[in-house]
């Protein structure tokens, strides 16, 4: 994705940057009351919506529509508020969504949107970078092409978002998923794809994503990033990234999130990695990094103050957890995303007192085997004597 | 059940009695080679078996046949080792497993039982009492008379077991459920079931059980303990009891648990109620309580004095938790039950640093709505200067 | 809805009308590339579409929205083609979709349009009527109101589409469906809902509409349509009722199919009653009544005749089919409705040779209990001597 | 298993065997009652048993632990009447269960025994014959080892009961599952297995028994039964193969069915291919084969002499059938084996008249892509002024 010179989100001369990071509910995918409130009411401009990251109602696997259902309302509401086509916003916007609300969590999505800033505030503060790969097709899923798109990608949305490696926070990747029959007919052309079963080759897909964005971030040496290692070198893995699957999307859509001198305003990042399923003691670092003050729940004021939070998890693939057997992998009734979903999501929003969390299974490279990580953007309280702007 | 005098189980004359719970893993519901192994090593008398709690492989509604398949083994085994047939041994001893592993949670059962104290001791001790009600109909589920003889049998065990109600931390309750065919058949015999639909049918008789224990414990007055009631005024509940269904049993099966003077030995008990599915707190109190001294994560060496771990959770019936929508009440692919197990599961797990827990869903009139309990056997450290017998 | 005097759709003065009926695939519910393939290559008027029936990807529960994005999809398609807002369109647009393409099922959409008749053929030929019921809330489903309103609005779409009651060979109601947030809601403003589980509040939608059907039809007698007997009285159905319920509509939209003499043009329609899910006979039967010379499959070119089939059906209550044991209603893994969609479609799919067919589960007093119905559009070959316009 | 001189199973000297075959319902796993009847009433032998196959109420996938728990619970009914250890019975037959009882179908059993015949009868007539592979570790799976020893023991299976591979019509292998903790043991053996996924693990365990078997019936080249074929070249199959995999078992356990002089008695058997899940065709010529008279269905008392019928089915690998896309292979819900069983099913239901059919998915190489076989067991009437011994 070229920025055109007119671009909205262009960066002024001179000038600083400021994200805003809001959530909304929705009762279904096709519920886009909250944003559409929200820019009728002057509260956000449509303009200026750079990607919108969400959890909606399905189940998170191949056949979940409900993230492309919430894509299409969105695009509309955007395109009626700008006057653009639909088709212009779903190109030009990344919209990452990711299926499956399990257990306590709550369906909602966040709107990233950035302007100029007026005046003068905190730094460094949060900023954002986007990047698009070129489409990708279905026998590029697992494969070097894909790692390496995304790895120059990223490149490119960090310095879009003016951070350098060590700035970022948290990369989400949203790239494609495709059924059977796009498969069999790669085959057919002659291109077969790493694997032929949608799921599989999804988990090979993020998989890639993942290497790219660790050697982008500089976690793993240039040279380790090849298509040999995916899921077969579970030691390779990135601690900022978060990476997801779909069938409603054509190319990898890249948002990077970070902290940085060109950006300002009250909204600040952290992550934590979670070594296992039950680390509850990086949740509970990672709030107190952020001065949630757990104890260990966080009270609902402070709760109040968090805009976003990004969990990325997965089963522990011996089919255990502190030695003893978890069930997950064998499960033909409920997939092994959903079990951990459920049970890692539940765990943080006791820690959080928020069930509005981004909490995503496959964590392939994501993380150790069997950890993940998690990441909250929150509004930092105006220092003493100096209030917000 | 009526005791024959020659009872093992029987309290002797002036003495006190000592229980023992022991934990075991089970790779499936057939493996019972964890309890073998302990009664062929001396550790376990199986004449002295009282009952076995456990949590099986299946999906915990009514087509769960795990529970059934643990029980036949189990029965076969301590037949085989006590030279009683394998009918006697279900008759006489309840069986209270619980499907559902969901997340992290770990397949296992727990082995009650009670020997003759040897030596003085703590005291008070973890008590046990059991009873059983007559054989229920089909008609009889969620009816006055489920209440009725679920109260009475109450009372009989805690009699048995040297407690009174102040003194009880903990009843489970396992009773029948049934199908379709047997609903059906009910009806033509002119005696239709007050539900019709198998899974509805096994919530009245929860909600039945539940409210005959809350009127044994003292919780609610005599009087409102009716029918009428049931899954009707969830105002009424007991904070101690766990309920559960199945169509393995015909009867309600009843253990009480809780402290006795009569009683002695290392093992001792305690349970909270839980507000709601992200009540943190309660969990890491009742850890305090126990003094396992969670940081909030208990530490393994304590972790290791866990001998039983029993909790009951429910999605709030509004919906909502702390304001945000839940998606768990209209789930079409994944059972409300099966959401709640995970996400309360991992909860607790993630506190107690263990994943050998009995989570059951279902907790009508167990906790207030949305809410639910833990109950927690451990170990305690032997007194200074006073070497553990 | 009211037909404006301008409507394209009035029946034009001493003229007939023309019905046509196209099917087309769809990769996922946001796939309208077939009939806009159609309207832009000028086979199918935008404006001159009554209706669209499909059935969607989804698992056709409470959770479904396959249903709505589909909606929202050919909404915003026949929007942009005509000229009208998506709002519009789907006001007036009876979008009856239905979720669940299990087993050899194959998810497609079946556009129903008509158009005055340019030149004298065949009658009587398919007759479209439509109407709307006014929106009905949480606490009408299930009750004399919606079974008063649905007969009311069948008696108007009969009008409208020219056909008396025995002229009728099917009717599609789609009606509401509401998640438990909304029952809870209505219970909190004093307007108790008559089932409080979403899944059963849905079967009590669709029995109401059915035996506004079956009153309408002259099925049952007028005072034999009451609110007492849904869901009690399986002894009341009617043969050409087909009823489903989805979150995305709030009336009930209402589509009635026929033979008319006010109709021309070379579709027809046939309708039989299944006596349970194995009546192979009934199915066999149906495709000789329309010519389809089932040899017992109809061969690929007559299979190619078919316009659309639509299908309901239902497990049998007491548990079994023709005296052995079924298990679909004990299921907690798999709703009932999915078993027997899966079953019924691939035994309509075996004898049609056809796998795009519309099959629906929740048949509560639509056929016998445990049996069914089929309905099938097909496209009659020019009379010898009579070329087809 | 070598057979001891004793064995009740063995040919009596210069005599004929006869074969009877008896089907079972059962309510649940642990409902042996049927066949308790049977042998307390003087109709089975029970130390004639040879084998058990049937149709459990489980997913039929990894977690499914109904086969385990039936086959434990005839273990030990049979053991209690033959004076055999439970072990030694589970040691010595086949016990052969296929989880899924999808849509219409009835879980049941089917018990083989074989008597020496008392007098002269037709022929040739139904026989039976026997074998097990050495216990199969993870590693095994899918190998060239697997496909060897099952090739050589379907060979003394053959021997045992007097069949050339032509007189063969029905080849059932259930093999060994094994869950991730296996397969991970088996890799920090240095064993690794050929797939780390447990389900897919089965696949490859169900393909190399079915080209195995086409070895050994001469269906394929010697030489073609490789395991570099397996799950890559769908050309190689046998069209009388039925595989299936469980973690009850630990060997390939083989029971060859077919026609042979050596075997007298009024039951026959018939095979036919199913070209796919549509061919309807294949199931009426096969009940026309044995004289079922379906038009299309059988009649109620022509099909009271179906003794088994056993099917096996797959959805077809490009994601259609006959030209329509299907969904089965894409569904994160419901595993397409269970979609494949609960379509196949109710066709095969549909032509016969009978629900109590053996119908198991996981087709690899056991009959076209997409397609599978249908085995009929049936007593024949007896012949005009010849009544039947």
């Amino acid at each position: 994705m070229m920025m055109p010179v007119n671009d909205p989100r262009a960066v002024g001369t001179g000038g600083r940057r400021r994200a805003d990071v809001r959530r909304f509910a929705m009762a279904d995918p096709g519920d886009v009351s909250g944003l559409r409130a929200a820019i009728d009411a002057g509260e956000i401009d449509p303009a200026a919506i750079l990607a919108v990251i969400g959890k909606t109602h399905g189940n998170g696997l191949v056949n979940d529509y409900t993230r492309g259902y919430l894509r299409l309302s969105l695009a509309h509401l955007i395109a009626a508020r700008t006057g653009r086509s639909a088709e212009a916003v779903m190109e030009a916007t990344p919209f990452i969504f990711s299926g499956g609300v399990e257990g306590v969590l709550s369906p909602h999505y966040v709107v990233l949107s950035a302007t100029d800033a007026i005046e003068a505030g905190e730094a460094p503060s949060l900023a954002i970078g986007l990047a698009f790969t070129p489409d990708l097709m279905p026998e590029d899923i697992g494969r070097q092409r894909q790692i390496d798109l995304t790895a120059e990608a990223v490149e490119r949305a960090m310095d879009q978002g003016g951070m350098a490696p060590d700035d970022v926070r948290f990369v989400q990747v949203k790239g494609p998923a495709f059924g059977s029959a796009d498969i069999q007919a790669a085959a057919q052309r002659g291109r077969p794809c790493v694997q032929c079963e949608p799921g599989k080759l999804m988990a090979y897909g993020r998989a890639a994503s993942a290497l790219g964005i660790a050697r982008a971030l500089g976690e793993i040496p240039f040279e380790a990033a090849t298509a040999a290692a995916l899921l077969q070198d579970f030691g390779l893995w990135s601690g900022r990234a978060s990476c997801s699957a779909g069938s409603e999307v054509r190319a990898n859509e890249i948002v990077v999130l970070g902290l940085s001198d060109a950006w300002t305003g009250p909204l600040t990042i952290g992550t934590r990695t979670m070594v296992d399923a039950l680390d509850l003691g990086a949740l509970v670092q990672l709030a107190e990094d952020l001065g949630l003050k757990p104890a260990p729940q966080v009270a609902a004021a402070d709760a109040a103050r968090i805009r976003a939070c990004f969990v990325k998890c997965e089963p522990q693939r011996d089919g255990l957890i502190r030695g003893r057997a978890h069930t997950m992998l064998n499960d033909g009734d409920i997939d092994a995303q959903r079990h951990i979903r459920g049970a890692v999501g539940a765990l943080v929003a006791g820690v959080l007192n928020d069930t509005a969390l981004f909490v995503s299974g496959g964590a392939e490279h994501q993380g150790s085997d069997g950890g993940g990580l998690v990441c909250l953007i929150i509004e930092q309280p105006p220092a003493p004597g100096h209030p917000q702007s």
